[in-house]
């Protein structure tokens, strides 16, 4: 953990972009530094000559120990206890679009709960024709959908509506990850129970200590929730609601109820603890913004960041991100080096799909001098990615959930990286 | 393991389709057995008041321990040493088309080799305007793309040319795995050293104690070969050739050469040991195969089969597996319950990618009575998958690789499926 993140929350550097010349080219692609012959290729490595492991050792893998320092990172001063906290996602470590498992951040109200699935049940009741309690065997026997979405926390951001704050992307934005998900469309199980007319909303509870709930409106539920039972192709993770997982596509996470036990459908939402004290939105007029659950485009470079510094110097850097929208696909993300100056379109790569995490690259020639790195996701309705302060503007600073502006590295002249914002 | 995997080779029963009427009739989706009221949904189970696990808990996380079972296994009797031997995918375990990184088969010649990323170099040499060697922190400065493909070993179904053999879709076609690659196009680096106009081949070589060679024509280099770094976002596994691995989409798995270290371009191929001795497929005439690099396309039906049987009697039951072709996307599954008396079209669910695994389901209502199932592959260039007779009738009995033949599973009337041949 850097040392920002150990201490209380520091103010960081403000940066005025007429004050600096962001050193920096847009170069064609493909290119690279060429190589030097180098005596280390032709040195014996114990590797070269001694057996390996065999495919006995290690039943269900893990990752190499040189890569020990890839993990989901905790901040021990932002709760006050670990069982009602959140890890965050190692992005800057991360490429492609796909979230391995064992990184997913976690977030949790009363710590992540083991379930014996063959003692889990899953009832639906409330307004509906027929109450019904399924087994997860009875589960296993309804048609199965994949779909890969990102599941990004309210939250994720928020310390930095007051300013730049923690240093690094994996606790700026790491509060998201991107899985494929198997599970059944929600309507199915809905069709099932028969909602009566009047069956308006959904009371979705998790069986962990927190007991956790939400409400759902049921054009959502009826539209592309699933009832999830494996990610990534395996089993759901213990901490992310092993065995069962409701899955809210583009809404914001704490309404995707982990542990699912329990679906009442009623006429009127419940207003329960966390959709009210919590995840909600504080206005700078002391009202609070009520059912904010579409998580807007946003975007984020995650290489250069104040965790992944330039280490190879001047010369071709990669830089790379991810962006994503509540409100379908990425159309288009744009970088800037020079903190909004100049803006070039970024490169795509990898599957495009609705409410799913994109990559996107942009290769320069790096001359060495500062940078003021900042990307803007722009998705398929047309929504362009705000600044923080046309947020602040709209939403004032009381807020802690649904900070999607644009994030701000200044890169010195030793390749470091650090959190500012710029005005 | 099965009982039939812990011994030796046995053959298994042959079942002639005239003798059987299978019970199962396509059902309309969706659809699901009425779940009754059940008290064990109102007992208190511990985790419904008990803190569970904190966020500092685990900071890579692991499987549920209630999915302990859930592992690659190895046969033991199949080779003289675990260093040089396979571990299969628990294919039946899985569903979408992600393999999780931890559950992806091995297959090695020396064992796995632990490889320190600061010592390890790539090397481009032989018919090049430019020799060059790559640092790792050298290869992070090229543009990157993401692509999911399957990796299927040669010998995946091996054991099935001379009749039904292993009990289990894991052990007769768990030589595959399906993940996101990141990496470099191979071309990028090529352009690099300059490729000289009589260079027509590539030497790939591992870094490990066997020291992998593979021969690959210049027009599959240039066309989609990527040397990856990452496998379904994170560092690549060690098993799977950490830090560095040559893709060579669609072809088989031997060529994909793990702890990449070398590329020699030459004029001819190489003709080494494993393209000579092994990875060759022999004709009944006593004559061999030379370079059979594309795997055909492919399916298996991985539920229900022998590792997992029909455990919720007669009723609903979702029939699942998994389909891929070397040669592009799958157009089609078709699947049949009766030993291929009446056929029916399978759904696909999942992103259609080229060179990817494909996910099919088929639902149906079973009646009890037993059933013979089979799945076949048709790819976008109309290729079907044949049976395994089709394939014996011009490939003789000697082979031990590229069986891409249909699949059979008997179930019967309790649900336990078996490994059959049927004529």
């Amino acid at each position: 953990m850097t040392e920002q993140n150990g201490g209380p929350k520091t103010s960081r550097r403000k940066f005025l972009t007429s004050a600096l010349i962001a050193g920096g080219s847009a170069a064609a692609a493909p290119f690279a530094r060429a190589a030097s012959p180098d005596p280390a290729i032709t040195e014996i490595q114990p590797w070269n000559q001694e057996l390996g492991f065999g495919v006995d050792a290690r039943p269900y893998g893990r990752p190499s120990d040189y890569e020990a320092h890839v993990v989901r990172r905790n901040v021990e001063w932002l709760t006050a206890s670990t069982e009602s906290s959140v890890n965050f996602t190692p992005l800057h470590e991360l490429d492609g679009i796909i979230t391995p498992n064992g990184l997913c951040f976690e977030r949790h109200h009363g710590g992540a709960a083991e379930i014996d699935p063959s003692k889990h049940r899953l009832m639906i009741h409330g307004l509906v024709e027929k109450p019904l309690v399924f087994t997860m065997e009875e589960l296993m026997q309804f048609p199965r959908i994949n779909r890969i979405y990102f599941l990004e926390c309210a939250a994720n951001s928020g310390m930095e509506w007051k300013g730049a704050q923690l240093n690094g992307c994996q606790f700026t934005h790491g509060m998201i990850h991107n899985v494929m998900y198997t599970g059944i469309p929600l309507k199915y199980l809905l069709e099932q129970a028969g909602v009566k007319p009047n069956g308006k909303w959904l009371l979705a509870e998790g069986a962990d200590a927190s007991g956790m709930t939400r409400s759902i409106p049921m054009f959502k539920a009826l539209d592309d929730c699933m009832v999830a039972f494996k990610m990534n192709g395996e089993a759901l993770r213990v901490e992310q609601g092993y065995p069962l997982r409701l899955i809210v596509p583009g809404w914001e996470g704490n309404m995707w109820i982990k542990w699912l036990r329990r679906l009442e459908v009623g006429d009127e939402p419940w207003h329960h603890r966390e959709e009210t004290s919590k995840y909600t939105d504080l206005m700078a007029d002391g009202r609070a913004r009520r059912f904010t659950w579409v998580m807007d485009a946003k975007s984020v470079i995650t290489n250069p960041s104040p965790q992944a510094p330039i280490i190879t110097g001047p010369g071709p850097v990669v830089l790379t991100g991810v962006a994503w929208s509540g409100h379908g696909k990425i159309k288009r993300v744009d970088v800037t080096l020079d903190g909004g100056k100049n803006w070039h379109k970024a490169r795509l790569s990898g599957p495009s799909l609705s409410k799913s995490m994109h990559r996107f690259y942009f290769e320069f020639e790096w001359d060495g001098r500062p940078l003021l790195l900042q990307s803007r996701a722009i998705d398929e309705t047309g929504y362009v990615q705000p600044t923080k302060d046309e947020l602040r503007k709209i939403r004032g600073v009381n807020s802690i959930y649904h900070n999607n502006g644009i994030q701000t590295w200044y890169v010195n002249e030793q390749g470091i990286a650090e959190n500012v914002e710029i005005s």
